[in-house]
């Protein structure tokens, strides 16, 4: 019998489980909606007794758990989660251990997706890879010769922070210019609601109903494929600032591949061909060549299955 | 008996040529002089024979060999040096097996200074480490989790070239704005001629006995400590830079240390102090607190020692 992998993808309006093989495929998987306002003995009371009625669930060796937010993973402790109102310094690992199977990790969501994005669309093959989470922050996970890296203190990884511009507007973080300040899907939006105003899109604007403050990236894409030329260029714009990014991460980290993931990255191509323009513009043309940069075919599973396969 | 390894650091001016224990300490040392048009077969025929006279030559189980510029590290070839005119497609591995002793290991002179400030500056503790190269170029080597980190194409950790200003002047890479545009020595020493030409300086002018073309680092690292008003600016501000790109490099890496090495390093804490500032102001705090920034003590052993630790 194939080990199998219990991955807990724990989210602020849905818990995915799933049972996973080794290699990262989905054998039995479910969803438990969930409010984030949530008291946490009462979601793992109901997350333990979901598991256990999995029909695999006797064949897991081990179980993970993705969580948005800042995650001692060494103690296995959610000190706090942005999605999670009430999940503050919950000993998670010691809430679940014994009731189910095996050793139990817990890590930040971004770090998950890249163990993901390693096992599914890198096949488990490119050793070292990067995966850039963009949604409303941009994140991302190392995996370095075929393992997650986490750095010294398990903050590796906030490449949302890296700078795009030393002079460019202040950040959440404190510091300024960070790429996530341009291309964070609020930024986005509230770039393209600037420009819309300014400039005018009958696209945008009928997708919208005429309130530009329903603008998202989602909304842009859309605009985008129906031909709008202000839709186009903003996620050119989007994916030049994400390029010369890359660009940097390329010349220091020489990776196989680059796995962009989450809510943003649905835009696929209209953000990757421009980034991949300015990667091969500026990076090293040996590193560039190297580095495949894809848009993830798995971008709902990967919290799931990265989640399970840390415990591989 | 100890094992002990034999380190070769093969420069434009000079060879050096060290055995070294297991932790990087100095067994016995010598330099030989060395004209960068220099024919290969010839330099190699005396490197081994200067090996083979050190007195401690019958302990060494490895051999290491540092190179200036492209190195294909898996195949031994020194493809490419950009202080040494004839080296083109040399086989040095070829050249010296068997003559030399144990396994022979090449690498260039940025990852064997990360191996040489890895085990030096950092006592074989900092387990993940940068190691910056401040010279005519940029450089820089990774370790990862105590091993040289080489990348996909053994091109990691060009660090010179991650964007300080994605917007800025074309670098030699033929990006923009790279960070040794800015303060490689010859841009460095080029900007403070501009600026002392339209604000004048007293204390430089006088150091280069008014030839300006004849500013350097070193030239700018004298006059601040002489009190300099215009050097003391021009090293915060070169700071400065070097500090958000090392505050990138933080928030993505998470190090425990950064060791910076190479002539422009000499100008410590004048240029470590401003960039420690903006380290501190721009990086994620938990990354920030927990990694080191230092000038290398041992910054003309780095490469020799480095080299015959890349043995070990």
């Amino acid at each position: 019998m194939k080990k199998l992998y219990l991955g807990i993808d724990l989210g602020g309006t849905e818990i995915k489980l799933a049972i996973v093989d080794d290699a990262g495929r989905i054998i039995e998987e479910m969803g438990i909606p969930h409010n984030g306002a949530s008291i946490p003995h009462i979601v793992t009371a109901e997350i333990i007794g979901r598991a256990r009625n999995m029909r695999n669930f006797d064949h897991v060796v081990g179980t993970g758990i993705g969580v948005a937010g800042d995650i001692d993973q060494e103690a296995g402790i959610v000190r706090f989660s942005p999605n999670l109102g009430n999940w503050k310094k919950v000993p998670l690992r010691t809430m679940l251990k014994g009731r189910l199977p095996g050793k139990i990790l817990i890590d930040n969501d971004a770090n998950v997706a890249a163990v993901g994005a390693y096992w599914l669309d890198a096949k488990g093959k490119a050793r070292n890879l990067i995966c850039v989470t963009l949604g409303t922050g941009v994140g991302g996970g190392i995996i370095c010769q075929g393992k997650l890296y986490r750095g010294s203190t398990g903050t590796a990884g906030e490449l949302g922070h890296m700078s795009f511009d030393h002079d460019g507007p202040k950040c959440n973080c404190g510091s300024f210019g960070c790429i996530e300040r341009y291309i964070g899907a609020p930024h986005l939006s509230r770039f393209a609601q600037g420009l819309v105003e300014a400039e005018g899109s009958p696209v945008i604007s009928r997708l919208v109903k005429n309130d530009l403050s329903a603008i998202t990236p989602h909304i842009l894409a859309r605009a985008a494929t129906l031909g709008d030329p202000l839709a186009k260029r903003i996620w050119k714009d989007a994916g030049e600032k994400l390029g010369v990014v890359l660009a940097s991460i390329i010349n220091f980290y020489n990776p196989e591949m680059i796995v962009l993931a989450g809510g943003v990255s649905k835009a696929g191509r209209l953000l990757v061909a421009p980034a991949a323009r300015i990667v091969h513009e500026r990076a090293f043309a040996t590193s560039a060549h190297a580095c495949k940069i894809v848009v993830s075919r798995f971008t709902q599973k990967l919290g799931v299955v990265g989640a399970a396969l840390l415990a591989k």
